[in-house]
């Protein structure tokens, strides 16, 4: 997508064997681009949310696993390298697809030829996601037309988080549908969750909204219910960074919340992903999926602009109070009303899944 | 209650006839004293926040009155001061609760002896506040001593915003039975809701649960779902602005979202409420009530301590983002497991108050 009339990737290979990623840590204040070098440094860009989103946490460790294998293509660094990988993230389940994806291909070559079709294939993993993304785009889109054609008027679009192009190597998942309608001329209007701890609605999804044109509005994650009370949202759309065979739902930290509140008040709860993020070997979301704790520092500290635009970070929280920071929870699929892939659209059920995945689902 | 060991309230007269409060909106980083020397400063206090939480506004409102009266005790002072005062916020009633009455005891007076009268009015609002939260501390406490029974372990408790000792003028509402049970040696925990925007829980709840000495861990809004998922709270109190005849239940932005969790959940949701917050001309709180809007930089800035201890305000919103501050909102009364009153604890409906409240309710 575009970011000052300029289309750009999240994620792009240099002529000199490392990787260019976006600093989303740094974003809205300030636009940087971080090189990667090293294994490590990838790591350490994924646990720290350099980068995040599953899509993008997926393509970004392909782009590792290439590094590694430019460094010593042994099969003691494969192994060494796909381990250090998976362990940057409990929770997603991208990140174990792009990696195993890797690692399948390059065992069975000569360690001579993996350093090369090692970036073939993080490359083709990241020209998929591209394609991937804008199919659910499409499909997603239709939901929004057709509100439209009901209402006559501006669709309101509730999203959690960010799985915008951000989240991925390009055009988002949740947000897919929402720049392909606002694209098409369909009047969308988005209210944006803030998202604490981390605030990437706020920052990421408002920052790229407002790049490329798209009305919206900031609100704290408490005002959902409010809206939704009110008859002030046609729709929910938010991503997953794990979906479960018979479609529960793994996303950022409060989006089962909002589920409930949509199902209440009878507002639609759409969840956007490609099929990468279905782990097929799980059914019970809420008892299968690991749930990430982070840093309690996500909470007590907040960063952001100045008066004078410098950056600084303050303390927020009681001091000497504890805290607990839970990334993820699970939204099980009676709440969800459908879940938009780049097969097209089903409801949240085994039978849905495996009607669009039926080599995977059957 | 205590702080550093000294008994506080959150609001008192001086003797020379002004009114001095906790300055909320400097807690959990400093704790200052504001003097209110005239109408102007009291009601700039409660728009502001300098004070907040339902019942103390509504004792701020009546020391507003008194001062009003010592500088001109005329009927239209009387009633330029009322409607001054009642325009600082839309939402909670018991500012007009506490307006009404001082209104009613002064205007059949001769003017100079209304100063005096005002002064003793507003006082006896305040002990009657005190009485009335350690009342409902007694009632309400009972639920957690009940529960203890029940698991013979701590019991953890949930609770959003602040409705603490800082938002009465001594004990708190949802709080009270907390510190009750506490001070009744059960064992209790509680999970502090962050409270975005204005993180009245990250600040004062936890500030004052911390210097009280009671376990607690503040949490972003998003977690209270996932926590109740997994069977780690064990009820929620909160508290209430304004309380319908019925029983639906304005309280502050993000209450309804944890009454829809409890309830898909099977958690007790309580609210702890003196008998000052119903509004006994309403029943349907969502169509009824009005949502104040505040200013949208409440969200998209935050006040913090920087590094070397200062207060410093940061922009956390991605620049040139529209944002909205929706500030409360309803939980109807289905959700409402139980009312815990000064008198009693009864059901979320108009029987179960109107047994409580016969003389208003029937």
């Amino acid at each position: 997508m575009k970011i000052d009339g300029v289309s750009h990737r999240t994620i792009w290979p240099t002529t000199d064997g490392a990787v260019e990623v976006i600093d989303q840590t740094l974003l809205p204040h300030r636009f940087a681009v971080r090189r990667l070098e090293t294994l490590e440094d990838v790591a350490q860009a994924i646990s720290t949310m350099v980068v995040r989103g599953a899509p993008l946490i997926g393509a970004t460790a392909a782009w590792g696993m290439a590094i590694a294998m430019r460094a010593d293509p042994s099969d003691a660094a494969l192994d060494a390298a796909h381990g250090r990988l998976l362990r940057t993230r409990p929770t997603a389940v991208n990140l174990r697809w792009a990696l195993d994806r890797m690692r399948a291909r390059l065992a069975p070559l000569a360690p001579a030829d993996r350093a090369a079709a090692a970036r073939h294939e993080a490359a083709s993993i990241c020209d998929e996601d591209v394609a991937v993304c804008e199919a659910i785009g499409e499909h997603g889109s239709t939901l929004i037309a057709q509100r439209h054609r009901q209402t006559g008027g501006t669709v309101n679009v509730l999203t959690h988080c960010n799985a915008g192009w951000l989240a991925t190597v390009d055009w988002g998942t949740a947000l897919a549908p929402i720049y392909k309608a606002h694209d098409a001329g369909i009047p969308v209007h988005v209210w944006v969750d803030e998202t604490r701890p981390r605030n990437q609605g706020a920052s990421l999804t408002a920052y790229e909204l407002g790049a490329h044109g798209v009305s919206h509005t900031v609100i704290a994650d408490n005002v959902g219910g409010h809206l939704m009370q009110h008859g002030r949202v046609d729709m929910c759309i938010v991503g997953t960074d794990r979906t479960t065979r018979r479609g529960d739902v793994c996303n950022k930290i409060g989006t089962y919340l909002k589920a409930l509140a949509a199902h209440a008040n009878g507002v639609p709860f759409h969840v956007a992903l490609p099929h990468s993020t279905i782990d097929w070997t799980i059914e019970d979301g809420v008892r299968e999926i690991p749930i990430e704790e982070r840093d309690a520092t996500e909470l007590t500290h907040m960063t952001g602009r100045l008066p004078d635009g410098s950056l600084a970070t303050v303390e927020i929280v009681a001091p000497g109070s504890p805290a607990a920071n839970y990334a993820f929870d699970v939204t099980p699929a009676h709440l969800v009303t459908s879940l938009v892939t780049e097969r097209g659209i089903c409801p949240a059920t085994a039978e849905g899944l495996a009607g669009l995945f039926p080599a995977r689902g059957g």
